[in-house]
């Protein structure tokens, strides 16, 4: 892989000293590289300022440099293309970002060196119906959420699976996520861990349910998960990813499964999974 | 107790017909007794028809006919009166509207006979303050509830017990329960069930923390808490037994701990606490 | 398939008159088929018995009347065949012995005109490391449990996966289940729910950890999982399936990892595990 | 309180060291104490050896250094007298034994001072009944436990409160602990905390219940809990505050309800329960 692009989250400052770190690298080394355009004027860099279109193009890997929410953000970019997004965590260890920061020039010596790995993720495509017709769909690394909105009271959610009725209960939610998902809200929720590097899996994790015995399912991604949601008169919004929320209305319908499509993740072959979680979590 | 007031949730069909059969059972007997005026029309019975100030004023005892949303409603005209209430069941069967419609002409006989309980339950009482100005203050016989509006992402809640900083945690939200509202939302959050009729305390259960190791906690009604919320620029709600919702901004402090008042509640004594709870939750 | 074996588990009174419809339906439709050798005498029909060894040279497919009880233990006869086993619940509904008494004529219908499907179950592998050397190896359909005695006091668990610590803590013990077994004592334990007839997966679920913020894993079952025990010196109980329980002493090591045989079971088509679930559970 | 009495965990190293830091503090002050013998042996301070007798009938107070299991064990001696018991903890911070080693000689004059204050700890009482006889009893300053014998299969409980029967399920075991026992075993099978300075209640939480919908339950010490087991021909055992066990079989009754008795726990006015919660839990 020769042709980096950097994608930045300026909000956060220390991900200024990065990227500058990581653009001196490239410099050293003679190397072609691209920067997100918003960045790019921040940094002065105009004659590297590329749009998400021209990245997508021409760059061989993205570095994105941010959180977590940064990396899902960016990821939906380049949904359908096989670049490889490596994260170099600012603030707090992710497990999308699981670079530190101080290990960034290491990283870019290892991908340099072509020693790394690309780890193919699963993701999650969702189809909402209304009378029928497809009025949305969109892709999700992480989950796709269905949620109260806390003005009305609990939802009624019908779970089908294969066209086969599930459940049917009352709760604050409902939360279908990809094992990559599983450690994000999901886990708050209540849902299990699962390593997204070995499985490919549907989670469904109801958020509050009344009905006390529900637990979290994990099913296969060839499964077909259809849910209707019935609320008292408010809205009920159902969003792919923390992106864009869309209005679920009384009759819609929503399909979930496990997409044609992967995400290609550049890890290094030094930080496992269970690294992150046992940082993450405090365990070991 | 002489004088009864019917309060009458009348969008459910059941209550009409058990409302026709109460004042049928009042009139055989030559009681006085009066019903809330928007009912008293709905049932031709306008010579009956008060409003709830009066009905605060003169009725010795209050039949609330629906279920425990009526009732949760309802109760919070007469705190203050030391009126007790009777709750009964219209659908599914209720913590607070716990006598079942079948039961009713045997509920009217127990209460002339003297044969009943009248139970006092503990409230929770609670403070908004905005820059040191009180700006809302309101009673809660279930619960004060904050959560987060799907639009935003996880808010991060200070929880402070007697002035000491207790838990700093972020999630969906956080409900500040009475023993009387542990059987309501805290349960589907992952709350314990608290005996209503025996226990005073305070009941704190996190909504979905991201912090895996909260637990819910029992406290004092002695005890005060004070809550500060902070999320991503987005608006935060505050709401006591799903009532009226006050917008909590960065900065604002809830405080909240055990009312000075207390709700009068008509138990028969046939019927525990645990006999609910078993039917409710399908145990024994 | 042609030639049916019947295990029963004559302790239970119902399973007797299964199999003698089961025998009648055979003779009827004049098939050759064995009866495992103590019940055949039960059932006076010696010329049918057969120990598990005739079984499993003979039989093409095997009828377990009983509960899932009786089916694991049955089923660990058969690891290496790949003849695949039916059970009838008896009592209560099962999850591996799913067809109801009343359907089993259809069953043996079904299967006479091969209307059925046979699903490979994934196993797992256990071996049982002393001073490195291997005392112990067995396979488990559902799980492998590490449980505390009464009267000994927490046990420390170092659990590995692929030769990293991946976690340490203080508990009740520790769950390996397959997605089998996902449905049996891990789902008392916390464990998620795992689609056994498409998953493929390990599923560790810890059993009252002390450390509180620990969640159940699933992980893959290519990977490796090996685990150490340390208790106050009392003796601590390694088990595979509820069978033989082994001691576990401070040093040794349990390896666990998914096995490299199956288990095929017969599944009628017009039942999904989401019907069990849902049956079991009481959900929809 | 002027005659304090040392009770010593000598298995811990560092026990003797701070057990060595009291005594020299005592003699500075001139001050009368007493010593537990087998620790004033090992202590070579045979003249202040005293047994459990004499303490409880000469000292005006207790001083117990080890961890919470020491504190919980020695406290069965003073069960009926009000001699007050102060912790230090040896090791990790515990909820009992709550003074840190280094702040020994700062309790020692605050309680010179009369600046502490003393908590009276709520107890369990349990009565065990065969065959109406009552065959054990004992008190309980965390909690009475019964759980499976890893050798046996889940056990069937019946738990009744005030007569009447609450619940009837499987699962392995039962803890009913006071709020003290809160945070200890019942908070790994998934308890609530309870403030325990404040709050007199007993919790009743189920160990691995079978019934997904099971919740701990907050009951008042004036109710009276039974509880019947049944299991597969094992023996279960019943034990209060992990001390001796007490096989329960088949048809035998145990009786739980708040004692008549209540410990006396000296308390530095410095540390809140809630401090202890966030230390030992991470929170804040």
């Amino acid at each position: 892989m020769d042709k980096a692009a950097l994608i930045i989250n300026l909000d956060k400052k220390e991900a200024f000293t990065v990227a500058e770190r990581a653009i001196e690298w490239f410099k050293n080394k003679d190397k072609k590289f691209l920067i997100e355009k918003r960045a790019a004027f921040q940094l002065d860099q105009k004659q590297r300022a590329a749009d998400y279109q021209k990245i997508k193009r021409e760059a061989d890997y993205i570095i994105i440099i941010g959180g977590d929410g940064t990396f899902l953000h960016s990821s939906h970019h380049f949904i359908g293309s096989e670049i490889p997004l490596l994260g170099i965590n600012v603030g707090h260890l992710g497990f999308l970002t699981d670079v530190e920061t101080e290990e960034l020039t290491k990283a870019l010596e290892m991908i340099d060196n072509n020693n790394y790995n690309i780890e193919k993720r699963m993701m999650l495509q969702t189809e909402h119906y209304r009378s029928e017709k497809k009025i949305n769909s969109s892709y999700a690394l992480n989950d796709y959420v269905i949620n109260r909105d806390p003005d009305s009271q609990m939802l009624k959610i019908e779970l089908y699976i294969n066209n086969e009725l599930v459940n049917n209960f009352r709760g604050d939610g409902l939360i279908i996520a990809s094992p990559t998902g599983s450690t994000a809200y999901s886990l708050s929720a209540g849902g299990p861990i699962i390593n997204p590097r070995q499985i490919k899996a549907i989670l469904i994790t109801p958020i509050c349910p009344h009905n006390l015995h529900l637990r979290p399912m994990v099913i296969s991604p060839e499964e077909r998960i259809r849910i209707r949601v019935d609320s008292d008169g408010r809205s009920v919004k159902g969003c792919a990813d923390g992106r864009q929320k869309n209005e679920i209305i009384p009759g819609d319908e929503i399909y979930i499964s496990g997409a044609d499509q992967e995400l290609s993740i550049i890890k290094l072959p030094d930080r496992t999974f269970y690294t992150t979680v046992k940082e993450k979590m405090h365990l070991a």
